[in-house]
């Protein structure tokens, strides 16, 4: 297309779907409930303040409903949007939601780096992007995206960051093929693809599984599909015969282990500590088994334990740059096929936007925040 | 005295106490029990193998008992001496002690920055202390000491270099006065010394001390004497209403809680942690109360908590030279009368070296390890 039909397509796009004409549709709270968070959210219909004259106006493709999505709603989590009454409701109001993907509707004439069409994800968390329509002031708020399918894009401000820093911000790794990561909860989403950054990188991976009937076809699956280089059960992880007899024959000669993924919690932390060479790190990202972190003393003091957290919110919001910088080359590692797309993983809940009742919505939203143990992710069917 | 006389006065000293006719009395152990630690020490007398020739004579003035040469007898001290065949002894042997302070009897004619007299410290544990002479081969082995007490000079390797580098090689302590560490077992020998550093820095200190019946008495006496900015029991560092109502109010608008100094593990060590600020630093060095260490995974997620070890034995062996500057800053502190000496905590051993029988320095060392709650040092009666 040339450069003056683009224009003038471009022009005839933003005024054919100007935002004027567009259904704004968000599922927004007020206030919090610790027991049922389901209990605090409306489907609300507006039109937004600012006009697509200023602002750039985005319609949803999907959104994961992250655990972190749900603590905010219940007020327990540490990172929330301020409330506002921006969207024409009685009390301040947030819009649910911290991750997503979206396409460009329209953008202000003052947006070079954006076009309609392009598909973006939010910079920051407490976006709001469980919603038809979003419109956002500034485009560099907006992360583009490109070569990959919505279901890698709406999951990669998450746990692809959070995979790819945990492996890649913390470790000098030594590129010779002797250096070990382990990691709890092996099954999960982000140690998935911590799995296959480290393959990647050539860092071994020792990842610890809750015991189970099928243990040998899930580790086959991780061993084989995801590239992990051992995969041990908790049982294992909390025997001392295992940790002195078999694991350094796993680990081999000269093995490092510098780097401990927590995501867990309780006994399953401590044993994961003891496997690390000296002077390792942990790392605690998640807490899924809601017990305290316990360690024993003596890691800290003779083996140079250093047990850190790592929160992809705040680094996010400390280091933008770094968060860009971080998309992108995780977005390039899945155009790779370095990492497999979460999609066989994910538990789609399709959103007709053109014919879902508000009802419908709230239930399809209940539904997915209900439905634990597995990865829930909203499609917008437009 | 002229450096002419002074040099014959040497001379003559040298002949006088020549290494052959000084006797040498150890105690030693060439196996560990876990169990009872006294069972395995042994007083043996023997002439060393080096002579005055090549190697400095010391003279032994005075040993702590540390838990960390119990832990070692015991055979559970992750530091510990080679078993040599040095002391003439049937099965390979080492002499028991990593702490104490020497008078330097004679120095071979290649050392020059020692002579006889001088006072000297061991630079590095596992130097075996526990004796009435011992041999050095290397003057860079051995710190010399000028201006303190035996007993300051007997603890400072451990205690005080332990709070020394606590207080001063982690953080970046704003001088105006608003910076805090909190520390619990806040009456042991190196919180005492911690306290006092840290108030010699104008920084406040948060000590918890054990509930007892005489708390006033016993917070006073930190308070005043030590300089501790206030003192709470473990019941109130253990209450939560107490950390959102009463805490702020002592700590005051603009304070930092940057350092939590840990040596007793278990639920203190979690309560201590939640009274660091944000992106503080845990710091634990020993674990009396035998309890694996405990954190809330949130501390670590969202409050950017670090834990880290701390071991005064392996700083040492890292950078000898900082043990070294280490020293001698607490030295001078002492001498300034910054930290007061630790005499009146010592319960004091008498080891009469001229009269004292094989079997009564083995009762009094017996004694020295098995009386708990305090203390003990041995001094050499010469």
């Amino acid at each position: 297309m040339s450069s003056f039909l683009s224009k003038r397509f471009l022009s005839f796009s933003q005024r054919a779907m100007s935002q004027e004409s567009l259904k704004f549709k968000s599922l927004i709270y007020s206030s919090h409930d610790s027991q049922d968070c389901t209990k605090v959210l409306k489907v609300h219909n507006y039109k937004p303040k600012k006009g697509s004259e200023t602002s750039i106006v985005l319609k949803t493709l999907a959104f994961p409903i992250n655990p972190s999505d749900i603590n905010q709603l219940e007020g327990v989590y540490p990172s929330k949007p301020d409330k506002v009454t921006d969207y024409s409701t009685d009390e301040p109001s947030a819009i649910a939601g911290n991750e997503g993907v979206f396409e460009v509707v329209s953008v202000p004439s003052s947006v070079s780096t954006l076009k309609p069409g392009d598909k973006v994800i939010p910079l920051q968390a407490n976006f709001g992007t469980w919603s038809t329509y979003r419109t956002c002031d500034k485009e560099s708020d907006l992360i583009k995206i490109e070569g990959v399918d919505i279901y890698t894009a709406a999951t990669v401000a998450v746990n692809g960051c959070t995979a790819y820093q945990l492996v890649n911000d913390y470790i000098n790794w030594d590129p010779k093929g002797n250096d070990w990561l382990v990691q709890n909860a092996g099954t999960s989403s982000v140690s998935k693809i911590v799995t296959q950054i480290a393959k990647a990188k050539n860092i071994n991976t020792l990842s610890v599984i809750r015991d189970r009937e099928n243990f040998e076809e899930v580790a086959e699956i991780l061993e084989k599909k995801y590239g992990a280089t051992k995969v041990i059960s908790e049982t294992e992880n909390g025997e001392k015969e295992f940790g002195k007899e078999v694991l350094p024959k796993v680990l081999g000669s000269n093995a490092q282990v510098k780097l401990a993924l927590n995501s867990v919690g309780g006994k399953s932390c401590a044993n994961i500590a003891r496997k690390l060479s000296k002077d390792g790190l942990m790392l605690t990202y998640g807490g899924m088994s809601k017990q305290p972190l316990t360690f024993p003393t003596g890691l800290f003091i003779f083996k140079g334990l250093k047990s850190h957290g790592f929160w992809v919110t705040e680094n996010s919001k400390r280091d933008p740059e770094n968060k860009i910088k971080t998309v992108n080359e995780v977005i390039e590692l899945y155009r790779d096929g370095k990492i497999i797309s979460p999609k066989e993983d994910i538990r789609a809940l399709e959103w007709d936007v053109n014919n879902a009742s508000d009802e419908e919505v709230l239930q399809l939203i209940t539904d997915g925040i209900k439905t634990k143990g597995t990865k829930n992710m909203v499609i917008l069917k437009w």
